[in-house]
């Protein structure tokens, strides 16, 4: 029997980073999120807004992506690794269906728990 | 007349990077802070408690100081700026007079306004 093993914030930062670089945000949450993971936006946000649990967290990125007519670019940067939690910068611009053409610009603060994301927390 | 010019999000990010690898936290509050400022600490942390306004924040960096009682070493990272944000990595190794020898690692992030920082919240 060979023991699974539970990846370390530092693991999980950086597998998140070769993902995000894919632009492979589906496999992020299939991958590296726990079940009952929680997505935090800004109080007040226009558009987003907070999800718990997986269910949630999913519908909530195909509201998103439906939303979208054209994505012109994007980009995540290497995290940064401190104790349980690391931070991503990372932005985008987009064409949405209703609101016009969008750069957007925020801090991505994931927090891990047990090998698995826990909180996703955005700040813009 | 020369107009003051307001620092941008990576102005204010650059020279705080300056100063933390300096050392020089108390020349970054008196610099780059808003006198309104809020500084966030954890729900449930123990030791260190959130504050309003710059009174408060020196008051705790004072406290904060008075309990330790030898600095063994500490580190600030480059900061991720993204729009009106920019997080950093940051840690030490203390012995504190009450609690003994202490590493803490945390993602510090700060929110700017009107070219000062209104908000820093500390993650760990």
């Amino acid at each position: 029997m060979i023991a699974e093993q539970t990846m370390t914030t530092a693991e999980i930062a950086q597998r998140f980073n070769t993902l995000a670089k894919e632009g492979n945000w589906n496999q992020i949450q299939d991958e590296l999120f726990a079940e009952n993971a929680v997505s935090i936006e800004p109080p007040g946000a226009p558009g987003l807004q907070s999800a718990e649990g997986m269910k949630a967290i999913k519908q909530k990125a195909k509201d998103f992506e439906q939303s979208v007519e054209e994505m012109h670019g994007g980009y995540s940067s290497d995290p940064l690794v401190a104790g349980n939690y690391f931070a991503v910068a990372m932005g985008l611009d987009a064409t949405f269906k209703q609101m016009g053409r969008m750069k957007m610009d925020e801090i991505a603060l994931y927090e891990v728990k047990d090998g698995k994301i826990v909180k996703e927390q955005f700040f813009y």
